[in-house]
């Protein structure tokens, strides 16, 4: 059992957001043998039970540890999801959605997820990193690319401490090629609850999806196509 | 006047704390001809001094815009500049400032806020980031290597809406490579307010230097070679 010994030393940090993807990779770096630290980035988000429902998800796959660090991008404003003057965009039936990039998209929000991500990783002399980036049904955000992440690999090996030292750092999103459907099944495949987890970017207080987002509008397309019904909208 | 007329458009985000270093980047900035957006990153570090400080000069500067945004990199730890369990550390004579990582190195802290520097700057279609970072006198911050902000371009181009759409971002650090006594030099030809700024690691309340730690000690070394005095000493 050396290999998996090792591996449970092999520390990552995991970017938490509550929904389905992010809990679904969290999942997944557990899987694969990692000692997951869950980060939740709380970020003037309109939706706070995301914070709730990303602490429940830590504690059932049982994440190593969860935190949350408070980023005010709502100082920034910029997108419909951090700034309460830009309305959230419902989908209509003929959208083609992720043709363009949307309103819903936060300015670098990756970039800033990851640079926090890296920061707590410095201190755990962790060196992956975990996000739910999703390449098929990004929305046409354009920090969920491959040629992105690997460039955030790069800046990570010149601009800590690790990487000065000879160190590698590794930025996984393991969900980057697969569809919606696929990613529901991956999560049923490895138990996550996933009526706990909030997709919706303008949910109601308890969570509730308005089911008219974009982020509705995939989430259902993906449940449909996988041929399961979302617990989500059973409970909420 | 075609050029200065041109130049005057050219928006940048300039990363603010306080200190002599980062006043004198903006200065520098503006005398560059862009309309300057300056930001602070408000990073759970132990003297808020430095934000009110960053407000009057920004203001004196003639910035166009001043915005502080809060990160709570104290969640995170690591730092003596941000966990109050670690002590900041006192230079003693003998020491070589700079061999090492010193404690005061915050994890990731240029990553994180160039990356809040460059989500300001997709929303106000900036290209150009300026930043105080300083490699002679860097005090072993790896964070505040050439490599490290070219790194950073790269990441940017790839990470944003205007560099998906063939834009360039542009980090400069102009203090460079310049000594203390050079940067203590340009901040005078440039009328910066050097009495306000606030280069110490643990200020009193009002901005007292310690005139211990390795940044006080650098800041000293640098008015002495620059043949002049500290006025934050006098004043302070």
């Amino acid at each position: 059992m050396r290999v998996a010994d090792a591996a449970e030393h092999a520390r990552a940090v995991v970017l938490l957001s509550g929904g389905l993807d992010s809990a679904t990779t969290l999942a997944l770096a557990i899987e694969r043998g990692h000692s997951a630290f869950a980060l939740t980035i709380r970020y003037g988000q309109r939706h706070a039970i995301e914070i709730e429902r990303a602490a429940r998800i830590a504690r059932a796959l049982r994440a190593r540890e969860h935190r949350v660090v408070s980023v005010d991008l709502g100082a920034i404003g910029g997108s419909a999801l951090t700034d309460r003057s830009i309305a959230v965009p419902r989908a209509t039936p003929g959208d083609r959605i992720g043709s363009a990039i949307p309103s819903t998209y936060v300015p670098a929000r990756n970039t800033v997820f990851l640079a926090v991500a890296l920061a707590w990783a410095e201190t755990l002399d962790a060196s992956d990193l975990f996000l739910g980036a999703n390449a098929v049904d990004y929305s046409g955000y354009p920090d969920c690319r491959p040629a992105f992440l690997e460039a955030f690999e790069r800046l990570a090996e010149h601009g800590t401490r690790q990487g000065v030292e000879g160190g590698r750092f590794r930025v996984h999103a393991p969900l980057l090629e697969l569809s919606k459907a696929e990613i529901v099944r991956e999560a049923l495949r490895l138990g996550v609850d996933v009526g706990s987890t909030v997709s919706c970017y303008d949910p109601g207080p308890s969570g509730q999806a308005c089911r008219e987002c974009d982020a509705c509008v995939l989430r259902a397309r993906g449940f449909r196509e996988a041929g399961v019904a979302d617990p989500a909208l059973l409970t909420g």
